[in-house]
């Protein structure tokens, strides 16, 4: 390794994603010539991304620089944060660090991708302190929806960089396990010289309050419910899942898991002890018969309203074996994430529909895995840091969480709102803007990573709006003659059947085009095509107000 | 006018839009022959309504039963309750009756579309008791978030059908116009046979508050602001537009109007005296810099995060005549309708990132035009139906509003909860089921009203996402051979450069496919094109798990 002299004791603090966004983060701390990425997310695609499977960060930065990479560092297993691995490890071979539920998950998706063999995964706990020359990396325990989640806090020889990670203080756990409150104080007297902290419910007074509440309201609507219970939550809310069991097991039902990840998660998060399940307590759907309505739970994925789950399945009358009857109980136990309303009240709408009982939004059947403005401002009030980068969250929860750090002490100037690649550099303690690094939205779209850009979805922006039309004319270049054509194929622009006419005319129009421009002895196919195309495009409007598409080919021969 | 015996003492109710939505208002109350419309109004298209402009209620029954139809009655100018006029009235020749404002409003729109003067508009007030023959017309005065809003009864010799608009119930209106409660009362003594009830709020608990509450809030803020106030509001609720000009006048402030529908409504409301504005306290954009910033406010329209609306324009710094300063206080006097959560969230955003103060969400400068669930159970109080339809809302309000209902004491089998379409007949002051008149969404797009349906959307979907392959060879009848091609051009699939070998494999396996076919003497075109789209489609697949439209085309010569 190389080590330039004059990089060795600056400290540079940056976001690939996850900062003016919800979704794919990725933060990045430099100490000296080392790199320290800090998670890997994904984000699912915003409305006018069309056709796009998932959005990941631009880690061109890493890849340049990838043998100065010493790992990527996993805080928990939400695919906003882990959920680009599967992408980002096959440019950038770097070890992942995770907690045990972490890396089990992520291990699974690795393996998915055909990527795990190649990848090298190191175990962490809490107590966990990993030495990288100079610097070293350590770990705290928090609260979340999902255990075994971690902040991480990076030692560099001017102070310690901490993210959070996405946390609340819950004060009663339910697996028992705290947020490290003593290794965070420790933190603190040692100097936290920069903190990055969630701020995703900052605009949010008061504490979030603890997932053992939503314990005790899941009882009781398993208490009351006279047939089956329907429930869905997120499979990766392990204590959720848990406590579905629990209720499950209280008032005497049997568990029937359906969806992918349900399935999944259930498997591995038993596997490695983080949930404790009766062993008779789940039974196949097909077992379902034999009980009674009343001992019977169905736990199932599609608290999202995501087309493709199965309680959208079962909404939609088209889920295989498990129908919707008038006596169920259907418990959603998430809330929409921001974007997911409508199809969420659809799918709530479907299942009202059917008669069952549908609890979403009424009850405490959620809180959220995000703390509230109290906890945010406690978190800054234990870490006492130097400088404070909100991060995980829109503009404007950013801000509002760099308000709660001047109502807690933190001086204005040492609060830096970031957008994604910008650096905040540290010399001798002192922190300044310090440019950018490339950054950005990488499109994943089936197979291709990066390969979408904005020419092809204004295309298909443009496509979905009116429609397409193509207009193919085979011209011999030797008589300057129509050989063939035009013919005129359009989809998603009206209907064929009933615009029989629009069409006829249209084709006459372009005839004419055609006819002037070989009379003129056009034999720039270019500007004919450009002639045929406005041509069209003008009449088409007049008489349609709609702007199709307009392909024009022209086949010489 | 011939009579027909049998139909003379039914009545029927039904909703041909309304019901198990937002959006596009049209209830149809038939008594005898007589057939009164309330209402006549558009949605919004949904998400996967690709291209579509509006969506406005089928009319078909009332287009084959025009003769009968005794008009289109309105409760209020909302575009939910009056913006399919301009397209059923071209299907419908019948008179429309409305309040002042509303047929001021409704004039304006029909000018626009040009049938102003073949539509007959009959002005009504509270007062007016319309008479058609055995049966009668009469209306009482609501609060909502626009004046001049009436609910409307109609007298059957079987009793009386009411609808109430939308309403709130209002102790301290803008207008001072109360809720009629002595109408209402006389109705109720009279007898009302059925009543149809907004359900928007159904879930809302308590009381929804006055319009008066959101005054206090805008002077507050018109006063403290240092700068600029740049406020965006619903055009239409013109109190709030009063309420914004009164707190102007005591802060001092000129005020800017901006959008184009907020100078129509603010012209039109002011003529027909629903706007007390002082004469100099409208400036025009241009006379903005002769004042300082504390002498300034401008009204726009944007508040739904409208793309092409001005504030949407001042927040993409791309309006031509205002750029935010850091020093304007920008508000946002109302909410996201459902739907809309996402864009007012981006333009929140961007207004933030200007570094002007923006309010939104955290004050109450903005309060709901329906009425929660204290003032729906009043109403149902007031009103003593025998028989209930809960309307104007989706199937779970409409199912919380049956819950109030039977709260009040309405008894169970007296709640109809109906979809579109669906006919409530009353024989001798008693309701059963009545099977359904033809009903559904009417796509209008463009010019195009209805010509758009499930397979032009379809194509829609598929090319938004991932875009379309044209494949065209040119082929020679007679001699069976491949003259020109094939040629193979793609929108919205792959970046065409990035993609080469991709589109030169693809063009290789077409003229393989095309060799075979050649060989056999495959002479039907269709199955040969069938043969080149499912080779192209399962390669395309595999190599970029996409699946484009695929349009083969054959030019015969």
């Amino acid at each position: 390794m190389t080590t330039k002299q004059p990089n060795m004791d600056k400290v540079k603090v940056f976001a690939l994603g996850g900062v003016g966004e919800i979704g794919k983060n990725m933060y990045v701390v430099e100490s000296g010539e080392d790199i320290f990425v800090l998670d890997a997310g994904l984000m699912f695609p915003q409305e006018e991304m069309l056709g796009i499977d998932i959005v990941i960060p631009d880690v061109t930065y890493l890849v340049q620089n990838e043998e100065r990479v010493k790992g990527i560092f996993l805080t928990h297993a939400h695919e906003d944060h882990i959920g680009g691995l599967p992408y980002i490890l096959k440019q950038l071979s770097v070890p992942v660090y995770g907690t045990k539920l972490t890396l089990g998950l992520v291990e699974a998706k690795l393996k998915e991708a055909g990527i795990h063999r190649s990848t090298k995964t190191v175990l962490v706990t809490r107590e966990t302190v990993l030495p990288f020359g100079a610097n070293k990396v350590s770990f705290f325990g928090t609260n979340h929806s999902i255990p075994d989640s971690v902040g991480i806090a990076v030692h560099t020889p001017q102070g310690i960089v901490v993210n959070t990670g996405d946390f609340k203080i819950d004060q009663s756990p339910i697996d028992g396990k705290h947020t490290d409150f003593a290794r965070i104080s420790k933190l603190a007297n040692k100097g936290v010289l920069c903190l990055l902290s969630d701020s995703t419910n900052a605009e949010r007074p008061g504490m979030t309050g603890s997932e053992k509440s939503v314990g005790h309201e899941i009882d009781s609507v398993f208490a009351q419910a006279k047939g089956r219970v329907i429930i869905a939550s997120f499979a990766s809310n392990v204590h959720r899942v848990q406590q579905i069991f629990t209720a499950a097991a209280k008032s005497n039902r049997k568990v029937v898991i359906t969806g992918r990840s349900m399935i999944k998660v259930v498997e591995i998060a038993s596997d490695l002890g983080y949930l404790t399940i009766e062993k008779d307590s789940i039974i196949s759907i097909d077992q379902m018969n034999n009980y009674a309505e009343d001992r019977i739970a169905i736990l199932t994925t599609g608290s999202q309203g995501e087309q493709m789950a199965a309680l959208s399945r079962m909404a939609h009358k088209a889920h295989r074996q498990i129908a919707i009857r008038h006596s169920d109980t259907i418990v959603i136990a998430a809330t929409p994430i921001p974007g997911n309303e409508r199809s969420v009240a659809r799918i709530v709408d479907l299942l009202m529909r059917t008669g069952a009982e549908v609890i979403f939004g009424q009850r405490k059947v959620h809180v959220s895995g995000h703390g509230s403005q109290e906890e945010l401002k406690l978190m800054l009030s234990l870490m006492k840091p130097k400088y404070f980068i909100p991060v995980h969250g829109e503009f404007k929860m950013q801000m509002a969480h760099k308000s709660l750090a001047l109502e807690v002490g933190v001086a204005e100037d040492h609060i830096f709102i970031v957008e994604k690649g910008e650096v905040v550099e540290f010399t001798d303690g002192v922190a300044k803007r310090f440019g950018k690094v490339p950054s950005g939205n990488v499109l994943v779209d089936g197979l291709g990573v990066g390969d979408i850009g904005n020419i092809v979805l204004r295309d298909r922006k443009l496509l979905s709006q009116d429609g397409i039309l193509v207009v193919v004319v085979t011209i011999s270049k030797a008589s300057n003659q129509i050989i063939s054509g035009p013919e005129i194929i359009s989809r998603g622009f009206v209907y064929v059947r009933e615009s029989e006419q629009l069409l006829q005319e249209a084709n006459a129009l372009v005839k004419e085009v055609l006819a002037k421009c070989m009379q003129e002895k056009v034999k720039d196919w270019s500007s004919l095509k450009s002639n045929m195309r406005d041509s069209l495009s003008q009449y088409l409007f007049e008489k349609t107000r709609r702007r199709p598409m307009i392909m024009p080919i022209i086949m010489e021969i």
